[in-house]
């Protein structure tokens, strides 16, 4: 199978591999990774070679603590403002796709939101260059790759406040200057590992400032004081990320995997902008190289598109129910081949039906 | 291994075989488990029939919903009284544990607390069996049994309000009459598959009293309106989770699992009682039928078991680090053969040192 989901998604064959092995026998112990308590040496291991291979692989200072957290990004869109926000005060964020608006909706309900920018007016088929940033923003928020609409930030914006990144699909794509930022966060699904787990990367220093009592389990400092093991955590979700990590260290850290990326979004994109009927959506510039969204000139077409894909063993092609069309994903873990595969049967289609 | 963990614990071994294989090769479809979308087909029969199973285990009717969310029970503690309790109204705790003791902590960030009943001035060695329940509280909150101090409610309380409970220890492993409760809730990984996803039911008519504003994410509502799939859920702890309940009802449901409950539960009390070097520190009505917790005479004596234990292949016999002393679990996948193989040592440990 040519799995193009967005996410859970496509991860590589060894971290599979290893994975199925410890459910059965965790490091030769006799035990199942799924039976060891979470307080063990065995798995605090687990959990301290992960969090460190990311500080490792980000190339971050002890300014930064790495939390792996229950709840997914989407639970961080509440989390970043109760943890960060008064209610009296701004924080900045720029409207760029379906994940950006919910995460601005959550803020609106712990303080006041600025929307630095919007890419509302052409349905979010663009990066916006300028941005409007209040100097007293407790920070600005954006996410830098949008897994629906297939746009990605190709720069840092230079917001003067504190920089918050949701990074949860494009995360380890490529090298990038982590430091830049004061909280990065990303759902584990798409480059980092499996369903169930959320990373969190934060600089310590923005936090203790807001005046409401936060729940403990919505409290960072409460994560950072407990090392990640506040409470019971998602061991196999953790397990299999740092698996991943390694891998990733093993492959050659995020010099390779951005290579990899590159060549895989290249050879997609080359091969979409010589079709007739099929075509991007989104403002070439802006393009993401992760998720790539596309259209068939009609419906008829698209859903003939999409048999074709899957009697071909390629899944995943569909676009997100909000908006539709076609995407697919191409995270990490996706061979060159498989898009191959995949730009094959597209130009055979296109002179089929051109 | 004879694992004694209390959680992430001992998974029957067809789960962990099918787990294991489901990494490889999903239900035969050439993907892993990991990689296949939370919204196909697939993952959705999988939620569907994981979340059918409970209501069928605990014989519930339409007038509950069945959710598995992410956080565990700890994040319960904050998300029932957001859901459900207006500041100036009053919820009523249980104060008989660790665990009671956190929920109560986090209901008074959103209300006011009525302690019904305390077992504190004696170390929460027991169950108190009077409670006293304001007429006009909106809910009254109990843990049904204590994983760390080693106690367990025997019987319902009867308080005239909704009632909720925590059953994250002791969850399916007996009958019990699940339509007595408004809400229950329980993290997985115990009982009921894995770490990493919390189970929740609820009856549907005590939502929606509350005048606050619930970020997205905690809203019940929004997770029943969703059929649990408002965001990415932990994929593969819900299907670890539907395959532990597949596991329980084709062993023949929770009067089987409640039998073999008493099975492992009497063989290590009446051996327990029989000793001398090692005693329980709980009221024998009281006793939990999942976790035991029980006292060497000395610490040297304490260090010595544990040593022996653990050259006999016995693990997670320490007491939990907030009290200290020693503790074994026995959940539904614990064969009473080891419960034997424990108890021999027991016997033997008494006698050498006795």
């Amino acid at each position: 199978m040519y799995n193009f989901n967005s996410g859970p998604a496509v991860l590589p064959a060894e971290v599979l591999q290893e994975a199925s092995e410890g459910i059965i026998n965790f490091n030769n112990l006799g035990l199942s990774i799924l039976e060891i308590g979470h307080r063990t040496e065995w798995f605090v291991n687990v959990l301290e070679e992960a969090r460190s291979l990311i500080k490792e692989l980000m190339q971050l200072n002890d300014d930064y603590e790495v939390l792996y957290l229950h709840g997914g990004a989407t639970t961080q869109f509440m989390q970043v403002p109760i943890n960060l926000l008064n209610e009296d005060e701004i924080a900045s964020y720029c409207d760029n796709g379906i994940w950006g608006s919910k995460a601005i909706k959550e803020a609106k309900l712990f303080g006041n939101v600025h929307v630095a920018c919007s890419s509302k007016d052409r349905e979010h088929t663009y990066i916006p260059k300028e941005l409007s940033v209040p100097q007293h923003s407790i920070y600005l928020h954006y996410t830098t790759n949008n897994t629906v609409e297939g746009t990605q930030w190709h720069f840092i914006p230079e917001a003067g406040v504190p920089l918050i990144a949701d990074m949860s699909s494009d995360i380890f794509s490529r090298e990038t200057s982590f430091n830049k930022y004061s909280l990065i966060y990303a759902g584990a699904q798409k480059n980092a590992g499996a369903a169930g787990v959320t990373i969190i990367v934060i600089k310590k220093d923005i936090l203790g400032k807001v005046t409401r009592n936060i729940p403990s389990i919505l409290n960072y400092q409460n994560h950072i004081d407990a090392k990640s093991l506040l409470n019971t955590p998602p061991v196999f979700a953790i397990y299999v990320s740092m698996l991943t990590l390694r891998w990733i260290k093993k492959e050659g850290g995020l010099s390779v995997m951005e290579k990899r990326t590159n060549e895989r979004a290249n050879l997609f994109y080359e091969t979409l902008d010589t079709l007739n009927i099929l075509e991007g959506k989104v403002d070439k510039q802006d393009r993401s190289l992760m998720n790539a969204t596309f259209l068939a000139k009609n419906i008829e077409l698209e859903k003939l598109f999409l048999d074709e894909c899957k009697q071909n063993g390629i899944v995943g092609v569909k676009g997100h129910r909000s908006v539709g069309g076609l995407r697919i994903s191409m995270y990490n873990a996706m061979p060159l081949s498989s898009v191959q595969v995949l730009c094959d049967l597209m130009k055979e289609f296109d002179k089929k039906h051109s």
